[in-house]
């Protein structure tokens, strides 16, 4: 089994996305998994191009893309993606949609087909601050979830997709009041934790892991 | 015009519910908008049910369903719901599905189409807190404004809908340490302004109000 | 029974200070006591002579001096301030001492004799998030706090004095994202019962009211 | 030069103190110190009496006492002690103190001798989140961190002592809803930094470091 995970690189200001470093850090085998790492731009459709180009290349059973969450205390695992870009900043090459769909004939959200909360569950049980989340924003991390679960529901029926939020790592919040934060091992070892899973299981365990709101 | 607005009962050990304690403060007339409010249960398909009652009999221009979000720190309308019930507690009749499909028929999700960031930048040019939320959770709340929306799309095309998530009022959080509330004055006063928005507007403004994630 | 309570002038980029906000709406009269109000400039040395002023002008029987405390969720009684001028940012005359005493004759620390646990207790009673705070921060409010008890201390035995931080006024986080805040009304009614719990109430009760840290 | 660092047991709940666990994983030697480590209970005045005996039997030239802090975000020195007990909830042995003396005969307060603002400084400039705390509560740490002091003032003036809280480790956190963590290894080594900065500083830094309220 092959899997395609992606990072992205900086942005917002931050020299540095603990996304795109837990990313390098993966081993390349994990159970009986071939993980493949893509580094991508935070650039609306030129991300989805260059996991595209990836998914020609290497044909992989699942792909799973790795974003910064900054301010979640744990490690989320995404359940949902909606169809809508609405920029708060601009991305890394100054582009700020508002209120624009992803693809103009996509289904206005899809739901991950990974085993999210299997994912979850393994990582409290190692020890990890984890939870579903139930949104991926509206920005370019949301943008890449939808756009590769379109790309499955469309063009690649047989692939299974989704995202993880990670948060920042410590270096990140030395100088910054209140954030939380997790170290870059445990973040790696939290998202080895999903591969291994992913690469196991086909369907989610039934627990309720729902958000009042 | 005519505004159905609803609020629900208390749940999840909380002896009163803020939505509702505000949506019986309402004015009855709002700018040219009269106000019907309904009490709805906090229980899945039934608080459905009693809404599209309640629309048969008054048929409404809008329905607009008020919730309370404990630990947000201002008024959040929604701009999304997703076809999703998984609730981590009980409702207030026993019921708890885990991961199901609020309607088998139904999209993905449904946006709102009401005037959600013309909402948000009223209220705060009142100097109230308020931001555009991406996500109703996937409780009661999220069933109720999936829920309408989906009956809009399917029913009633004319009519428009969405959801208000509201804080814990004052007195809520006496004894709960660290989290946030507003007053049930603000609270009404809040949604007002989005009612009056509401039968002003039609097309929402486009303003960049995204979430990072 | 004669209070003298001060309220700050604003400070720190705000426009508004709660804190004076609230003391210019208290009742004059607040069960037997007589309310007497200063407003007092945000500035080390220069507040404290103009709370000696009022002192030597009003022979008060208590000082209580109110400030903000921006970020907190409810109403802080402070039980201790400490002798040291610690200033992150300038007041609002430039002035910022770092590592100084307040008096450098006086004690490392001064505890209220003000009923702090008897106030927390009526307000919260009323419905109101209230809780006693073991620290005052190291700039003017901690200033004022200990000048006041200093004086105490050192010329006026028979007078009684203390802190009160209040949160931000909702108004003031409509654009400050998840910030805490309460309504001025709400404050204002805070203030009044630890008023009225001062006139009445000599010796503090006894109950646990600690913070492990 | 010798120091004595000292670690509590697990309390309030905990089957962990991460606190203790750190003090294990140090250096004997760090710089030119000699790490002395000592396990105490999370027990009013017995904690006091383990710490002496041990001074006795090694005449370290400084005390470190690391505790707790649930809920804190980074590494925190605190600057000052006060003279209170008033315990929350009870300590390892059911004592509850409520608003007594540490030491009846004590200052109201000691400030820490030791150079807590390099220490702040250092541990940010090597990436992790650290800041200076004003107040260590009113439960056993704070008793601890003012007993010591107490006994310096008293009894071995050469001696320098102080206090540091540390957040919870990772693993604590990981069914805990959005409480912030660091990992057990960098909390490790922010306390060497610590106790580094100790070894070679004798006066602290003059740097702004204070805080609003």
């Amino acid at each position: 089994m092959k899997i395609l995970v992606t990072g992205f690189d900086p942005f917002g200001g931050e020299s540095i996305n603990p996304a795109l470093e837990a990313v390098k850090k993966l081993n390349k085998k994990i159970g009986n998994a071939e993980v493949i790492t893509l580094e991508i731009p935070t650039v609306f459709n030129k991300s989805l191009e260059k996991i595209e180009e990836a998914i020609k290349e290497h044909n992989p059973d699942v792909v799973v893309s790795i974003g910064q969450a900054g301010g979640r205390f744990g490690i989320t695992p995404e359940r949902v993606a909606i169809n809508i870009d609405d920029a708060r900043i601009q991305d890394n090459e100054g582009n700020q949609p508002v209120d624009t769909s992803v693809f103009a004939d996509g289904e206005n959200a899809y739901f991950t087909n990974l085993p999210v909360k299997a994912m979850v569950a393994e990582m409290v049980k190692a020890g990890l601050p984890a939870s579903l989340s139930n949104t991926a924003g509206t920005f370019v991390c949301n943008h890449v979830m939808y756009g590769v679960l379109y790309m499955i529901n469309k063009k690649y029926p047989h692939m299974r997709g989704g995202f993880i939020h990670v948060p920042y790592i410590t270096q990140q919040v030395a100088t910054k009041a209140n954030t939380p934060s997790m170290s870059i091992e445990d973040i790696t070892r939290g998202l080895e934790i999903c591969i291994k899973v992913i690469s196991e299981t086909k369907d989610d365990i039934k627990v309720a892991a729902g958000t009042i709101c």
